[in-house]
């Protein structure tokens, strides 16, 4: 089975080397398509859900992207390991408990994927490190166009790609960026910035936690409206938006360097990274808090030796599924703490404060 | 002159060395004298006072334990040196500011002091690591009959010793041990058996701060009478006491490792050292608080590459005029708390995470 082969290779995003991998972990895009001739949400039948998966994923392997990809059916794998394909962004949480019918191809550098059977018969995805929307948008659409040469969608000329729920219905596409705003968040900016991007139609969430819970300084980007208005121009959008979030990120940076808080700033970086080092028992929440404060360092030069992937690893390996995997069995809480820390402290093992 | 003499060497204390230095940091004891034939306290005239120090300089630099010593006037001294003299515990706080007339004698391995013109004519102090007080009261003892020989004390065969203060008066003798108690601090036993302490005519007071806000889980325990008791006796009841507090602490610590929290136990003791470590602005409270907990973890055994010493000159180098007198020029308290991380990493640069 092709779990493990996927399992031990390294999405491309995680090696945090994108344009503006200083600020923008990651750049995201799915589209919501389903399959003309079978009926789709609540109305699509077992047999249906078979139909979809059987025919899906020969059709899918068609695709040049997914060549020497490999498919999973979730039903297939463990409750861990469809917990881990969480983890990494590739399925939603809903399908741990609920894998029936559900299919998962990727290809080899995790770049893109698709599911079949979730909410609609196929969503396709594509994940990139960095600020590369366009870039995200040519690679799906590409991706999209081989899959519709053989894979009739389910198209309305007035409302455009039909789908399940009609949030998603016209484009059927959501653009998103992860994004890391630390410096306007210890410069309380914060609030201000996202009201601003809200009032143009995109939503912005806390990657882990909401509202004053945001855990990490991580946020998420994305468009709302996905009817009436060509999929470029939503790119394009949250293209133009989320560079002037960086501009404001930018200057809250350099605001932090140079003023009589930067001896203030630095200290906290090193302690991070002295308590990611150090701690012999970590949760996850500590993980995520420590390693955006290690991520400013790195990115403003304050601390060298640790770069961006070896923090992507961290976080990602620091999560429950991923510790279990690892250890090949269930592990309660205190022991996922303890192999937390260790797993932290493999990865800076070459870092010395 | 003397001082940087002084000040290069180490106290015989900081070498962490003595008899349960796992937990009794030092033991001290200080006698109170005044010469016979000139008044004391307050009727002690300028022109007397200068008499006390010619005199009495001369006199204690007769005493075996004094060859080789050092003699310091406070009034020649800066007030930063002054302010250092504090914080080795040489001399007391009041005279930072009141340093006329008063004289300073030291041996080489900073054991043993004299102080002339403090509240009394002359205080004897020896202070040696660990939990020697039988080995504290010879040496101070063997000094104090040294001197006697040819230093006539006022004396009362009634009374004994004449004091300044009435509540010297008698033996004159205040033997003391500086105590490191952080596991019963930590399972909350610490207010129980300190009350024990007090209801002996013991008094417990916390070495830094009082109260709940004794810092380091570090405390003094002294006698409280110096009348109608014998000298040997004085420092019996305080090593029998302090004897049971030790047997508290030990098995304080026994349950902690035994317990479920030894995990947690063992992760604090690492990030402390780890904090120390990493820190770039580290305030004296911080050092007190870390150190303690580095000190526990070094003490049973939790973490390797640490010793004693090292803490024990962290903590005394880290105090605000041994930073300042290093430096060679005052200091504001960020220049302070940048090179107290500084001297603490390089004290802990052989320790590796």
């Amino acid at each position: 089975m092709g779990f493990e082969r996927f399992f031990g290779t390294s999405a491309e995003w995680i090696a945090g080397r994108g344009p503006r991998a200083d600020i923008v972990v990651s750049t995201r895009i799915r589209l919501a398509r389903n399959f003309a001739g079978l009926s789709f949400g609540s109305r699509c039948t077992p047999a249906m859900k078979e139909r979809v998966l059987d025919y899906g994923a020969e059709m899918l392997a068609r695709a040049a992207q997914f060549k020497d990809g490999v498919f999973l059916r979730l039903s297939h794998l463990t409750p861990l390991q469809r917990q881990l394909c969480v983890e990494r962004h590739l399925i939603s949480p809903a399908l741990i408990e609920n894998p029936e019918f559900v299919g998962l191809l990727l290809d080899r550098g995790e770049m893109a994927s698709a599911v079949l059977n979730e909410e609609d018969h196929l969503r396709l995805q594509v994940i990139r490190g960095g600020f590369v929307p366009q870039l995200v948008w040519q690679m799906i659409d590409t991706l999209d166009d081989d899959l519709a040469a053989f894979l009739p969608y389910s198209f309305s000329d007035r409302w455009g790609y039909l789908t399940a729920c009609p949030t998603n219905t016209g484009t059927g596409l959501r653009v998103s960026v992860l994004i890391h705003l630390p410096a306007l968040v210890l410069t309380r900016e914060i609030t201000k910035v996202l009201r601003g991007v809200g009032q143009v139609d995109l939503v912005v969430r806390g990657f882990y936690g909401e509202g004053s819970d945001v855990l990490g300084n991580l946020f998420q980007i994305s468009n709302q409206r996905t009817l009436g208005i060509s999929e470029i121009a939503l790119v394009e959008k949250l293209e133009k938006i989320t560079e002037e979030v960086i501009q404001y990120e930018e200057r809250a940076r350099e605001r932090l360097l140079a003023g009589t808080k930067r001896a203030r700033l630095e200290d906290q970086v090193w302690r991070a990274a002295g308590e990611l080092k150090s701690a012999r028992l970590l949760t996850s929440n500590e993980v995520i808090t420590l390693t955006s404060v290690v991520r400013l360092g790195v990115s403003l030069g304050l601390l060298e030796g640790i770069d961006l992937q070896v923090l992507n690893e961290i976080v990602l390996q620091a999560q429950p599924a991923h510790l279990q995997l690892t250890a090949g069995r269930e592990l309660d809480a205190e022991e996922r703490d303890r192999r937390r820390s260790r797993s932290v402290q493999e990865k800076l093992a070459d870092f010395h404060l």
